[in-house]
């Protein structure tokens, strides 16, 4: 049962990007954010661009990221600078495309309440 | 890595509509809603129709929504109102279908308590 | 954009089985429950078969479930009788079998705290 | 409609392994914990090996676990202890390889705050 290829796909989406606006509870755990979790099982590094979609302006980005290989990489779209950050409180969906497959998770940390919400999912995907 | 081709598909579906029923906490954000978040990648706007399914009655739609070439919508049950409003505290279902490939991410938001809670899936597609 | 086909798979599976083991807050909605709902888009009736796996012993059903054309049926785990209920507080995983194309989502609520706890994920299928 | 083949696949993953770093409330219930759910419909034990990648290290493993035929097994991480315990509040991601075809959920609760919140989703999975 030896991993021979790497495992996932190239192309991933999610639909539902929030940061949520506020938050309760003490740092950095329980600061409000919105994550992708990118795991890289493949012997090279996984380079990858995301792009942001919004409701009522063009994309942004692409925002570049890599994670190497045989290791997995947790970006809070909180952290993402470059080329511009994206605002709390903003629905928006994000386009990953990767030079080698990889898996990707959905989640959320809302604290907006004083008690935290999370959502997770894997993302959608294509060959 | 340009993104040659749309990504997603045209035909989608969530089993567990559910609107809840009561809600606390701040207007806007805090109201509870059930959702769906979809993606349009294509040059070209995607045209859908909704169609909901219930428990006890026929289906009602379509109800046509548009999403813009390269932009994201976030849609709540709750604000559709064409042919008719979705009762709250009932169950549903919803097929998604569209006129060029999408992403379609289901998201609830129930603040009968206190505190919120979340949960958020892609949802079922097809080719 | 009329629906040709029914929407679906004839094969799915949760894995993970639970009904929380207590509940606070008003009946019916805050009663922790674990939930299939099943979504039937096709013009006959869907006769479906639930399997109940479990860690210790042998599995239990079929449980039957039919579901009307046109129709979505919220099904919770805690409300099957026959051919035996199902444990609180016990690991299972549910194989659901149908004669038409459905589509299967899996949801939690979880209110053994005093706010309540959300899960909900499009099962697993196949064709 | 009887089970002729076991449902599912050979190869899955997740990507948002994390152990909460904390827990509120009575134990086991309320333990903060991350675990998989494995269901084997086979008529054969399944051989499972779990990988576990991290962000800043070589992977760890392979885990062994065993699921029995016609048998589920809800797997916490925090009790995997060969060949090396997984520490909490770490990034993590899990390839699961198994002998025989089986269904792998992600399922986390999280009580780090005084009400629990939860997230589960079907893991990525390939034929």
């Amino acid at each position: 049962m030896q991993t021979k290829n790497p495992l996932g796909r190239t192309r991933w989406a999610i639909a539902d990007g929030y940061i949520p606006g506020w938050s309760h509870g003490p740092a950095p755990e329980m600061i409000s954010h919105d994550a992708i979790c990118i795991l890289n099982t493949a012997d090279e590094e996984a380079r990858i661009e995301l792009t942001i979609y919004f409701s009522d302006r063009d994309p942004a980005g692409p925002y570049r990221v890599t994670v190497p290989p045989q290791r997995t990489s947790h970006i809070r779209f909180n952290e993402l600078k470059d080329p511009e950050p994206i605002s709390p409180a903003t629905d928006f969906s994000c386009l990953i495309e990767s030079s080698v497959p990889i898996v990707v998770q959905h989640t959320r940390l809302d604290s907006r309440q004083a008690e935290n919400a999370l959502i997770s999912t894997i993302a959608y995907s294509e060959a």
